[in-house]
């Protein structure tokens, strides 16, 4: 069937397989798509020893092969694991379908009637690594949003998205939908991959969903549009005219709470005038284990503080380590931030509205904040249900890419008989 | 200073200078691009006698190279077109500012305050053919939505277009604004249309505009991504229970009212039940000068049709040609413009609210409509005030290009302290 010898052609008819079922999948009820994925749900529940048993073949291949623990510990399921893919799933079937919203609607003084609909994207590519829950979530917010999706996982987690995917069909199947809407790269060969990014008749949009070098690889090669963030460079503020209180619970949460996250805080600019917040913000840090690097500013408030140089303000250290910079003002703020901030999320801490506004309109992020912890830059916190990842590009999505953002719209006009002049 | 012989890096430069540009753009006062509009419209009429010449230079050139005459036609001014020029600009600049537009608000359990907040793409590249006037339209356009445009015109019109960008730059100079803000290619060398299509990290978004060919090039080479629609393969439908007379009037205004523009109909379907109704809409056609190609169906309804072809279905005449097909009923329909449309504009003509709303979601077309003209397919009529272009890609952009459609999004999160558990 899938022939890795052809490989050009094998995903070709992948991407035709995927554009015929598109067009099917598009105009699936609310009510088969959720019974999909419930159906799915209950199908990773009852196959959890089967899964389980797929996982430790990955594993054993991944052990051979010296992956990373940390690479180990994403690929690692357990019960605990496949019982939350199976609740992720539930939760994307509870959420309102986006597909047929109407966007607007309005009047010509022709009498004609024009409505702005949503429609799916039409069919969306989603290239990961080894972490075998994505092929469930991004799997399913694909199809929710009445689309056709090719998932290709990362090598290591070849059997064990297999299984997943397996239940995902199974899904397809019972609701009386396509199992094409759902399809997984039967190889581990990369060639796929390059494959998958010329795909530009078939494939309307790529995810990448990873690390920075396989987002960087998607975006350099990719003749599809991709969402995407390459990284997340999130810039805290501290105002001259902060709370002391606010500055130092947001500045510490949005730094440590999870260092690993695309939101997470990697510069701490604090403004000159601020002789009494410094030293406790990065009190409070360094007691929480994480590494200072800061400018000779910064370093005469706190012996601890390592020296920063230019690299560490375009740092995504994504670990317990934060670059601090003293400004002098909320200009010199906004410079160093459109110096180097990666236009993911970055937040002013202050109590003064006009400061706020200024940096909430002028900081071109996807994402500015006014007292708020850069953590907050998910899709979930921001109350779309779920979340295929964060986009940094200025076309169709930025930000959370969730359900509305895999969709497209159409435009609907409704006559009386009207001609034009 | 613009260095032909190292095109790419004089193309890059042009690039650099307008993503830096961009920036203040995006925060330019609408009142600042509104007078640089209007004493661009100014400017134009004062050298009316400058733009002629440089026209004349141009056609001069233009009739050695043996430009066809429609090209020539498109290429000529005189002072009425300059005057009309001149009006479109302010036009634009009376049109509301897209910049700063809520999308949305709503606030979270946790009391963040979350909104979508229209801002402008960024930078906006415009490759055109010879048609002056499309300075000034795409450059006060792109202005108008905040953006940096890099425009680059036909060959032939080099000398108009130059004449009509130095009233745009007089414009931008006396509001304040950056004369990068909107920057025409300073040379006839092709390459630099290559350059263009490769400059992913400079440009946002490439907006075609021109003829078939161009429109290929661009999205076959393009690195960048592209609005545009390749084709107008539009569609009316008449329907077994559709109004007679609603049904000749539109057809023939869909066909015949210009057969040049994208929004012109190619083909007609007409249902098999329908026994009165062709010989009419036929006649019609035929009596405006309309070529008709039909299958046997319809050959046996007038003597004078021409035997269609496949070829004939895929046809986009832009001409006074129409292909017509008797088909069985609405699924045939739906499966012909399914498997022939080119997803710009279709139309159903019926009494049946039932058919026209089947017809309305399963077509997938920029544009679907009922009982009404697919000429209707344009920015203007639709009330977007003016349009770049129509598109007929799924990503960010479909049908008319307006103002709304050249600006992207940001999130502003509003908090009083809040930390992410």
């Amino acid at each position: 069937m899938f022939d890795t010898q052809n490989m050009k052609t094998a995903m070709d008819q992948l991407g035709t397989q995927a554009r015929d079922t598109s067009k099917q999948i598009a105009l699936a009820s609310t009510e088969q798509k959720n019974r999909a994925l419930s159906v799915a749900a209950d199908a990773l529940r009852s196959r959890t020893a089967e899964i389980l048993a797929a996982n430790a073949q990955d594993l054993e291949f991944s052990a051979k092969k010296g992956l990373s623990p940390a690479m180990i510990d994403r690929l690692l399921l357990d019960a605990d694991g496949i019982e939350a893919i199976a609740t992720g799933l539930e939760a994307i079937a509870a959420l309102p379908d986006p597909v047929g919203d109407e966007l607007a609607r309005w009047d010509r003084p022709n009498g004609l009637n024009i409505s702005r609909v949503r429609v799916p994207l039409g069919v969306i590519g989603v290239i990961y690594e080894s972490r075998p829950n994505v092929t469930a979530d991004a799997g399913a917010l694909c199809l929710k949003a009445g689309n056709a999706v090719i998932l290709r996982g990362g090598s290591e987690s070849f059997y064990s998205s297999g299984a997943i995917h397996a239940c995902l069909v199974e899904g397809l199947k019972e609701a009386g939908l396509p199992e094409q809407a759902i399809q997984l790269v039967p190889t581990r060969d990369r060639a796929a991959v390059g494959c998958m990014l010329t795909m530009s008749g078939t494939i309307d949009i790529i995810v990448p969903r990873g690390g920075r070098s396989l987002v960087e690889r998607v975006q350099n090669e990719s003749r599809v549009p991709v969402f995407a963030h390459l990284e997340g460079i999130c810039h805290v503020y501290v105002h001259e005219e902060a709370d002391p209180d606010k500055a130092r619970a947001i500045a510490v949460n949005a730094k440590m709470r999870r260092t690993g996250i695309c939101g997470a805080a990697e510069t701490l600019l604090v403004d000159q005038a601020d002789a009494h917040m410094p030293p406790a913000i990065l009190h409070d840090l360094v007691d929480m284990g994480c590494e200072i690097r800061g400018d000779s500013e910064v370093q005469k408030i706190d012996a601890r503080v390592a020296p920063a140089t230019e690299e560490d303000w375009h740092a995504e250290y994504l670990d317990a380590i934060i670059a601090v910079k003293v400004v002098e003002n909320l200009d010199a703020a906004l410079s160093h931030i459109e110096a180097y901030s990666s236009n993911h999320t970055d937040s002013i801490i202050t109590e003064n509205a006009a400061a706020a506004e200024t940096f909430l309109n002028r900081v071109d992020s996807a994402i500015v904040m006014h007292n708020a912890s850069t953590q907050f830059a998910d899709g979930g916190e921001f109350g779309m249900g779920a979340e295929i990842g964060i986009a940094t590009g200025r076309i169709h999505a930025r930000g959370p890419v969730g359900l509305e953002q895999l969709t497209s719209f159409k435009y609907q006009v409704r006559g009386s008989g009207q001609t034009r002049r």
